[in-house]
């Protein structure tokens, strides 16, 4: 047993190849126990065993860095670099991150969640090398599905030319989350279906030597061929050609062969991609067998590699996926677009009944955005599937060709609000203050699952330009679903609960939470009004303006970032309307990033909870407002 | 003269290819002098003269759909789809557009302003095409620069997998706006420099039969060198490698040459790549000598060449390109990325004084923030100079890899306001709404060039994190410059005048016209407070308080988005502080998209104007408000 006694990454440099063999079947037995009670990315992490060992047994870290793309495949090097004490508390609040995190260890040299930033990270830190005159190795890992988001090939184009020292790892394990797709999926699985042809330069060589000297005319074309033969023959022409050398492709569980490629790697000047072939699951049948799956895992029994699956309600996602077949059905222009992620999404049921309708485009929100636009802007109606939080990166797509083009685009926007364990870098409670300023944007959340349905249905039909509707990752609320679709009007509000004196807008899950605070204080003879905001964008003037004219004292609830949301715009919208004297309180995600734990800890955390809201709405009944902004609390 | 008959693209297909050259001989001159009044982006269209001659020619827009990126270089597609009687009102409020617009012409299919979109654009027209079972053409008209911009590589990637029937035209003139940069331009340079042993597919196949037939060992090797020479020989491997036949490159100014490749590409079956050669500013001696000068131009003399340029102060990025210089100078950890701007946002002079430092990275806003956030995490202090329509594009890059990592990046925005001729698409008025929420971040705007240089000493000495200053495409002030720079304390208002019945807050040239406004009002008697809100967060709470118990009304005055800008933050913070009964209204930019025109009629449009708030300042000193906000006006 090696493991027990590794405690720093130096270590691993006095072991022999045997021994490094050993541990990694050490290690992968360790991920396979511990993430069996926590959960978390079991198949990427086994696929990447030796490829860690490698790399920290050729390099020094935390001088040299190591940059993992996205992040959730470092647990490896967690256990090599002293945290593997801490996995039975992995993506739990104030346990181990499920993504590479600074505040860890010194050797977490950089943070991600989102996909396809580790090649700009890694040409910055070795641009700073540089300015600063050092000399350590700089190395990022970057699965092949991360490769097809631009912002990857941006920095390509970038390293290519400045043609600085630093490793590209490709990590080829021919998977993002879900099985990868693009043309150059299909690039790269040419080189590896090639790869008994390889490690040929030699005979390549030698070919070249039997071709005789061509005279006259052809000359030129000729030597020009001889020239470039060499270089043609061998794979990763499209790395080579953007100004890298390519190196591979190698077995990346063959840990001699590995050490030896990133040896020769070492001895390139400019920029170098090592193509690395990994099996997602690697060393664990279930998840070998099926690593889409076995991607993101809850616990598990390790024997018969049974999912255990908490009991519940519907999620959101779920309802959406079903939802959409029926609209599918009803309406042959609906298609459905997702950046790689057909599953989160909850799309296969709809891509089963309609395979040509599901479009995957791969990590490529923006690109996805875009059709999006020209597939609405030719009559049809196209559904952008995405997570709140990676639609951040398709911001100015958004503004600049769908909603500035006002194109009747429909937004499913799964994730909004708390994401629990995968933490602050998914958190999906921006969408609503980046998106409410868009001018032709129609925005709304559900207040339980029987509502999103009815809000599908309303995108469906509505013809005036770009709607979108937002819904979080739990479970839905258990609320019986109307079989007959119908459309709400656009902007109108509803009102739950009668509450002159006081009422909380809410939307969403925050309803819920709302009514259970309602309940609480009707118990303490406390009437509080509920209205379910279900736009949050047009916002319900009539409704506002009544409330205003009741005198009713508001608190807007929601899980989103206070600056800018929901509460922003309510408060806009009495200012604008000279309704200076309306008292509006605000509840909802300070101005922090909030980490990992459970959603319930989470909202705990930034105090959206039912004992707040009670106790907001107590001390705001209690407070009295003076002129000129006196506030002073009585009894 | 052909020109003046020319109302219908039609007229084109009867034409004989000396007439087409005659033509475009025409439309050269007439660009040429419209443009020498108006401005606007002479060469880029005098580059695409004869390419788009050749596309009307062979194809039948609009039922085939022709996709300008950018959409700046369609002024030809302008002239020939009936608008060259329009030309005098270029870029002029209600005149014609300087770029691609949907409501001038059915020609008109797809808009833009910012690059790299029509490859998803056309793509999307493509898939839908396909859809409903119709057959028209669709093709894309992308520069080299534009094709470094990730979404480009997402929409290839995706293109080149799914094969579908589509034609790229990649117009390649060696430049985005500046001189081109990165490793793709790097391969398209070897595919030009080539150019001369091209064409000679038929002398590869010839010379492939003199190689002798090899045995035994090497067969194998020799075989498939022999199936792949061929193409490898020719150009264009990398899109071919991504599925895309590639066909070129041809001289792009060259109407037969180029017909007949439009003819050749007619039958390939899946997505084509045609690679055109143009040159920038052809057939204009002065923009042919200087593109990068010409590229979006004011107005000229003919004969000469000489430009006009308006007298006036320094513009804010003059004086932003000095002081980063005279800041260079004092700190050699400072750096200046940009995304394909290095004129536009003033940098040339600082890279003439430090080479090495000034890194553009060409159209790639993604990359440069992830590059910032690793180059500040590793001890530098970058300062990201950006234009604030394209920052848009770098959304989640701020939020994931600066802000969330609290990196020491520094944001210089540039345009921030209306940008006026550019119009729709380049105005800077969401960059505070979109920015504003993200935690970690300090965001300022300078109320004129003097106060811009203290800022950027701000930032330089602020070490806690990502820090941006903001500033608009206008004329300084004419303040006196400082010769000290110092830092201002982080947060802090500036109470420009006193006004305890009633205070405009404003920011940026905003304050310019509450000044004005406030002349104007005194001399009628009423005395208005102003605030320059040069901190638009953090806000300065103790100011906030202090007006807020002197009972001052506040107008909030702003050239950016009234939903979720300084507007916004100011209501928040009184209602987070349970500061009700402070009246508070808002100007800024309404819920629209705004057109060109110049940045005054811009202004006056969206009632930002000295007159506007003059009266609006009226109205609320008029008004009293009642309980439950029942708002009337007295006198």
């Amino acid at each position: 047993m090696l493991l027990p006694q590794l405690n720093d990454p130096k270590q691993l440099k006095s072991l022999s190849i045997e021994q490094l063999n050993s541990l990694a079947e050490e290690i992968r037995r360790f991920l396979i126990e511990k993430l069996s009670a926590t959960g978390g990315h079991l198949a990427s992490n086994l696929g990447v065993v030796e490829l860690t060992l490698a790399l920290h047994y050729c390099y020094n870290s935390p001088q040299d860095k190591f940059i993992f793309d996205v992040g959730h495949q470092a647990y490896v090097h967690k256990i090599l670099t002293g945290r593997k004490d801490r996995f039975d508390s992995l993506r739990k609040q104030d346990g181990l991150c499920g993504f590479v995190k600074r505040s860890e260890s010194e050797h977490d040299v950089w943070e991600a969640g989102h996909s396809s930033t580790s090649l700009s990270a890694a040409m910055g830190m070795a641009m700073a090398r540089d300015f600063k005159g050092e000399d350590n190795k700089v190395v990022a890992v970057i699965g092949d599905g991360a490769l097809t988001g631009g912002m990857a090939f941006e920095a390509l184009n970038h390293i290519g030319h400045e043609r600085r020292k630093l490793m590209v790892i490709l990590n080829d394990n021919e998977m993002s989350i879900a099985p990868n797709v693009g043309a150059m999926h299909n690039y790269l699985s040419r080189i590896r279906s090639d790869r008994h042809y390889l490690r040929a330069k030699d005979e390549v060589e030698g070919l070249l030597k039997k071709i005789p000297a061509i005279g006259g005319r052809l000359a030129k074309t000729a030597e020009r061929m001889k020239d470039r033969l060499k270089y043609m023959m061998v794979p990763g022409v499209l790395f080579e050609e953007l100004g890298f050398t390519y190196l591979g492709p190698v077995d990346g569980h063959d840990l001699e062969t590995m050490i030896d490629t990133f040896h020769q790697a070492d001895n390139v000047a400019g920029p170098v991609l090592v193509h690395v072939l990994t099996t997602k699951g690697k060393g664990y049948k279930p998840a070998e067998a099926d690593s889409y799956k076995w991607h993101g895992i809850t616990p598990y029994k390790i024997e018969s590699g049974q999912v255990l699956k908490a009991v519940g309600n519907p999620m959101y996602t779920e309802v959406f996926g079903q939802t959409l077949i029926e609209l599918g059905r009803q309406d042959e222009r609906l298609i459905a677009v997702t950046p790689a992620m057909p599953g989160g999404s909850g799309l296969f049921p709809f891509a089963e009944e309609f395979p040509g309708r599901m479009i995957d485009v791969g990590i490529a929100e923006q690109h996805a955005a875009t059709l999006c636009a020209a597939l609405a802007m030719e009559g049809m109606k196209p559904v952008f599937a995405v997570y709140s939080t990676f639609m951040q990166r398709a911001y100015d797509q958004i503004v600049h060709d769908i909603c500035r083009h006002n194109a009747n685009v429909m937004f499913a926007i799964d994730r909004a609000g708390f994401v629990g364990a995968d933490g602050e870098t998914h958190q999906g409670v921006y969408d609503i203050a980046f998106m409410r300023h868009i001018p032709n944007i129609v925005l709304m959340m559900p207040r339980d699952e029987n509502e999103l349905r009815h809000m599908m249905k309303t995108a469906l039909e509505y013809n005036d330009g770009p709607i979108a509707y937002r819904y979080p990752r739990v479970n839905g609320t258990g609320a019986a679903l109307d079989p007959e679709l119908r459309s709400l009007p656009i902007g109108s509000w509803e009102r739950l609960r009668p509450g002159d004196d006081i009422a909380v807008i809410a939307c969403g899950p925050m309803v819920q939470v709302a009514e259970e605070a309602a309940d609480q204080l009707k118990r303490e003879g406390i009437q509080a009004g509920i209205v379910n905001a279900r736009f949050l964008k047009p916002l319900d003037g009539s409704m506002l303006q009544s409330l205003a004219r009741a005198g009713t004292k508001l608190l807007v609830l929601e899980e989103a970032s206070q600056a800018g949301s929901l509460g922003s715009a309510v408060l806009e919208y009495y200012a604008g309307h000279g309704l200076h004297s309306v008292s509006v309180e605000l509840m909802g995600v300070p101005d922090i990033f909030v980490e990992h734990g459970s959603i319930k800890e989470q909202r705990q955390l930034t105090g959206l909870t039912v004992e707040s809201v009670c106790g907001r709405i107590k001390s705001m009944r209690a407070a009295r407002s003076y002129p000129y902004g006196k506030t002073t609390t009585s009894s």
